[in-house]
């Protein structure tokens, strides 16, 4: 089995002693599967004025283009964790600049840590979880077939604060943004 | 049983299929449990030009003085887990303001996300998870029995912007900030 459901295997739910929500429990031996929210950690990469994007490889949203970010591992920090991904996705030797936002995306207990990352020589290829990894200017981003809402509201967001060595970092996207980022994802 | 170790139920360390990194993986059903950073959420809450702290009822650090801060649930907000926390900590109504800082606590795979919020009544009690709950001026704070290098951080940084609108949030503490935080918890 691959299945990261709880209950496709031997656990049912139940609120465990001393806790105050319900957690998944095995039925077998007791231990207790506490899920808390995951953190994704990635960055807005750009080698003088184009974008890094990689060409989903793996499902959800096969096929479609994502910035270098992705599961937070243990005993990482969270530059550590964008470095990282960077170099999984789009074998990408990236320096960190400074967060750009914290996206909350709540349906599915993610927090999103995104940063502004600098290519400093233009190496890359496709690692295993992308199809292919390419640099865009902002007029050929394929904004149509961006994976998720927040690699939209990333790019906008940088777009933002491009010029700026200081700033407040982002939260959600809101009003227009927010709106035809998930017409972009429905087409 | 309470214990979180895998270990200490019917768990065993493999790479499971697709995978690159060892996992807990059940040796009855298979089940593989992926461990990832847990987010703390918390805050620096002022009324007026006090700042509440909590005594802990729990442990760690049973007894010492800690930030309304704890683990983020499911299907909420960074912002949503700071204010839960504050409710459950102590009985009070916070009003979040902005982002003071992201710390990686590496060693225990924790990312601390802190804000800084206004009570905006001093009305506040001692939640469950607390002994007591109290408003101190600085100089009342009970320095040498802070619960976390993290709360010492976040209350420095705090003052650092107290007059400011806005910033740029802060990261892990350096210099003599980090080496007085733990010079302080060996105490």
């Amino acid at each position: 089995m691959t299945s990261t459901d709880p209950t496709d295997y031997g656990f049912k739910k139940e609120v465990p002693d001393g806790d105050s929500l319900e957690r998944h429990v095995c039925t077998d031996c007791g231990w207790v599967h506490y899920e808390n929210p995951k953190v994704v950690v990635g960055s807005v990469v750009t080698h003088e004025d184009r974008f890094l994007l990689c060409k989903r490889a793996i499902h959800p949203r096969k096929g479609y283009w994502t910035l270098p970010a992705g599961y937070m591992e243990q005993k990482e920090t969270t530059e550590e964790g964008a470095r990282r991904e960077a170099y999984e996705e789009a074998n990408a030797d990236i320096r960190i600049l400074d967060l750009l936002g914290i996206y909350n995306v709540t349906h599915i207990s993610q927090v999103q840590i995104m940063y502004r990352a600098v290519l400093d020589r233009p190496e890359f290829s496709a690692g295993e979880e992308s199809l292919e990894v390419a640099l865009f200017s902002w007029d050929e981003i394929p904004w149509d077939e961006l994976a998720f809402p927040t690699v939209y509201w990333a790019l906008h967001h940088f777009r933002d604060v491009r010029d700026q060595d200081r700033f407040v970092p982002f939260g959600n996207a809101e009003g227009e943004l927010l709106k035809t980022s998930f017409e972009i994802m429905k087409r």
